[in-house]
């Protein structure tokens, strides 16, 4: 999936969520059409979207929702499982060691970090916590292929040039900064912003 | 900004965030071209949502970042002042609740809400918090106007539903289950499903 787009596969993994959905209320088929108007977006585009992927399967009842979702799913590799760290057991860090979701979206956390001993022993989780010192050692032992930051501000950059160094492959930062990465690195920003700008558009 | 689209509102808003991120860079002018290389779109699309709101401005240095950013945000009413409130003091919600950035995007945390009398007695925070008890009055008083749903799964619909009661417009829902609103309402869902996904397909 290398050389598609950032915004193909963005519309893709819409694709793709948008057919979980509708797999969950049992719905066999979906026409082309259909899927461009739940999507918001044209016919045109689904279709090349698709074709790019080299998907097929139009049938004249439409595509075949399970069998579309699985097809994405593989060329999107989303079968895989993949194994996470989080660096930055605050607040927001702990919320997300035991967010369950990772682990229905193919993402398994199997370590979390921080730089404070007295935080990594109060800490009440199921997940195995290492001090940030430790990081290079376990991100290896483990296979820890994506790193997710939620330190504060001032440490984003440092964390995530210290998880580059260690050796994963993508990097999502909940820090409420931008960071930059090495090229080749897969490089994701979840702060709120554009949620909040949105809702403010509309309200 | 009622007529426009969902996905038009998301690109303008993506567009301000372009801007936004120039305007500290301290660039001046951009042209269209540039304007839709830097957010992955074609020149077409931009110049169409901008002419949908009304924008005009593009002189032969191109678009004037700041007068573009300014007008923007008066466009999408981000300049005005929102007050919100967060239902669920867990990890997550208490993470929001001082998630400094929010005020930054035009919003205001006002008050935090949660069933637990013991968690509410043992929070430490500037905001102030309440029992979902005091909801609707709450609500109406500090003229809430965003609920952030931060609840386990299984309370966020009946959450939704007492706070679209209670006269929010808008729901942000942190929750990894989907809520349903009545019509009018702007909702989102915050889950991090499809950026996980992006990155699986990514890595």
């Amino acid at each position: 999936m290398k050389d598609l787009s950032n915004n193909t596969i963005e519309r893709i993994c819409k694709i793709f969520g948008y057919l979980d959905a509708l797999q969950k209320k049992e719905i066999g088929f979906i026409s082309s059409r259909e899927l461009a108007q739940g999507l918001g977006t044209t016919e045109y585009t689904v279709r090349k979207d698709l074709s790019t992927l080299g998907v097929t399967g139009h049938t004249r009842r439409g595509y075949d929702v399970k069998l579309l979702k699985t097809q994405l799913g593989e060329k999107l590799h989303l079968t895989q499982k993949r194994k996470a760290g989080i660096v930055g057991l605050g607040r927001l860090g702990t919320a997300l060691l035991d967010y369950e979701k990772f682990k229905v979206d193919g993402f398994e956390i199997v370590a979390g970090f921080d730089c404070s001993i007295n935080k990594l022993e109060r800490i009440r989780t199921q997940i195995d916590v290492f001090s940030v010192n430790d990081l290079k050692r376990v991100v290896a032992e483990r296979h820890i292929e994506l790193g997710i930051i939620a330190v504060p501000e001032a440490a984003a950059q440092n964390v995530a040039d210290t998880l580059c160094a260690a050796g994963v492959k993508g990097i999502l930062n909940f820090s409420p900064v931008k960071v930059t990465v090495p090229e080749g690195i897969v490089y994701l920003d979840m702060d709120f912003t554009n949620a909040l700008r949105f809702i403010a558009a509309r309200l």
